[in-house]
């Protein structure tokens, strides 16, 4: 059985390529990136490194097809919203020229296609479920949800045979420059486990939806398996991220590290909290009837967290 | 005032030129399409024939930029069902790359797009409404609808000014191999105009969708001047068609024409009953209250479609 992931050196990419390894379901695995750490090498391995929109380097990530595509790679919503044909040239043209690709090779391959919750635009409605209408505010969100369309009737045509899984915030990313305005909820794992003081700018009141990278990535695997008897009709599932309040998760992130708990100041900032920290309750029926699960607790989720940074 | 139209040689494109001239707001009219029919000229007009997926001719249409492009050109349902590769060249990416660049001259064109009733799928529940969701079941309705998004949210980053306007069945085309399984819809007219008998290949009690091609022309007309207060905010309208029953249809083209009502047989054929034949209940709330209108009756409709043919 044979995999390629894209974007197989990203935060969520080098997780799912450790737990397809500790799966053993595939024995070759093309992992696809701008850059791939050299710690994602093995004998079951082609590297592919460069650009995905150059044909050339996506003829040899699909030039043998695939059993499963997961396809993560993508310019990330900032970078989209700042140079939208970019964002066109990458996660719609690429990503578009990739699935045909791969549908080409005639096996019918399965695509776990990582979509996002800004299909749902913004303001959210007081609550989100399956019946919630599709309307992007942002063009990482129209683009994605571009591609779940074309992955849906690619799917019905018989072409292959695609789950589009959307992502709600996945913590605690790696430090570093990300661009993401929302940086702030990686960094307090970060500074916590390290006893540094971090002023959070939400209240603790604010409420996100998140899941760990562990948990997203056991979603992406149970994608790659899913059976037709559980698939969702329209071939997308939102994701059942844990709905949590940020001072609850400050506070087990606090009783986790032994942190002391005075290292921790609110100063909200009423754009961050507009956009980030007023997540409304979401109802996830048709992802979690398919078997798809969020972490569980604010404690469980902040453990995962905690490990996915290599924190005690 | 100037208007880029393509698809101007077509059954729609040629009576929306007629009207625009009528109207008189533009004094240039740039008509792109693979062929324009002489009777399209006029020292107001810059006629463009080619491919729409040519960069050049393209570049030929909008080098000046508009106020108003209309985007009629595109590959037809039965076609794009056949040959989605070219439906995704033509209808998807020559799309956009058009609309990118009548945006690119930085004046926030309007943008008429006509997208179709295919975006809704099949089977079509009990009642179609402006919150019925969106999930086509054929590649054209797929392409469509991931261009509406595209133009959503290109207005919402003020790059352009769209409306999208799904259209039902536009009767009555002109005779000629359209490749289209409906045909017969348009066929019943031409065969009464002309006195000859024709079997009807669904039943009296058939339901469907329809509108004359002068009220279609006249409510991309309207898109065009549309108001921003009472813009839709999805920027998406489905036009309030008038559902028909098509015994009724036939009876008020006898009655028009003096044909001899017994040159009418009915000859259902089920899955052509099935696919065009139960047309349910359609309430178009956003269409009407922003001012888009349907033909007003069946007889005013026939009337219309009559007039549309040539025949008295």
């Amino acid at each position: 059985m044979r995999a390629i992931i894209t974007g197989a050196g990203g935060f969520v990419g080098q997780e799912l390529v450790r737990q397809l390894r500790a799966q053993g379901r595939f024995d070759r695995l093309v992992l696809l990136d701008a850059r791939l750490p050299p710690g994602l090498a093995g004998p079951d391995a082609e590297l592919v490194e460069g650009d995905l929109a150059d044909p050339s380097i996506r003829a040899r990530a699909t030039g043998q097809g695939a059993d499963v595509l997961f396809h993560l790679a993508g310019v990330m919503g900032g970078t989209a919203e700042q140079d939208p044909a970019l964002s066109r040239r990458i996660n719609l043209d690429a990503t578009l020229d990739l699935i045909d690709a791969v549908a080409a090779y005639g096996n019918v391959p399965r695509v776990v296609f990582t979509s996002t919750i800004a299909v749902f635009g913004a303001p959210l409605p007081d609550h989100v479920d399956d019946d919630t209408p599709l309307s992007p505010a942002m063009t990482y969100g129209a683009h994605k949800l571009m591609v779940e369309i074309a992955l849906a009737d690619l799917t019905r045509r018989g072409a292959l045979d695609a789950v589009s899984v959307r992502l709600p915030g996945i913590l605690a990313r790696p430090l570093g420059p990300s661009g993401m305005k929302s940086a702030f909820m990686s960094e307090v794992f970060h500074a916590l486990a390290a006893g540094k003081p971090f002023t959070v700018p939400v209240s603790r009141e604010a409420t996100i939806w998140a899941m760990s990278v562990e948990r997203c990535a056991a979603n992406l695997v149970h994608a790659a398996g899913l059976d037709g008897a559980v698939m969702p009709t329209t071939r997308a599932v939102t994701l059942p991220a844990l709905r949590l309040v940020f001072g609850e998760m400050v506070d087990a992130i606090v009783a986790r590290t032994g942190a002391d708990p005075a290292l921790v100041t609110y100063v909200p900032d009423a754009p961050l909290e507009a956009q980030f920290g007023r997540l409304p309750p979401l109802t996830a029926a048709a992802a979690q009837a398919a078997g798809f699960a969020h972490d569980g607790s604010t404690e469980a989720f902040v453990a995962a967290a905690l490990r996915g940074i290599g924190a005690p």
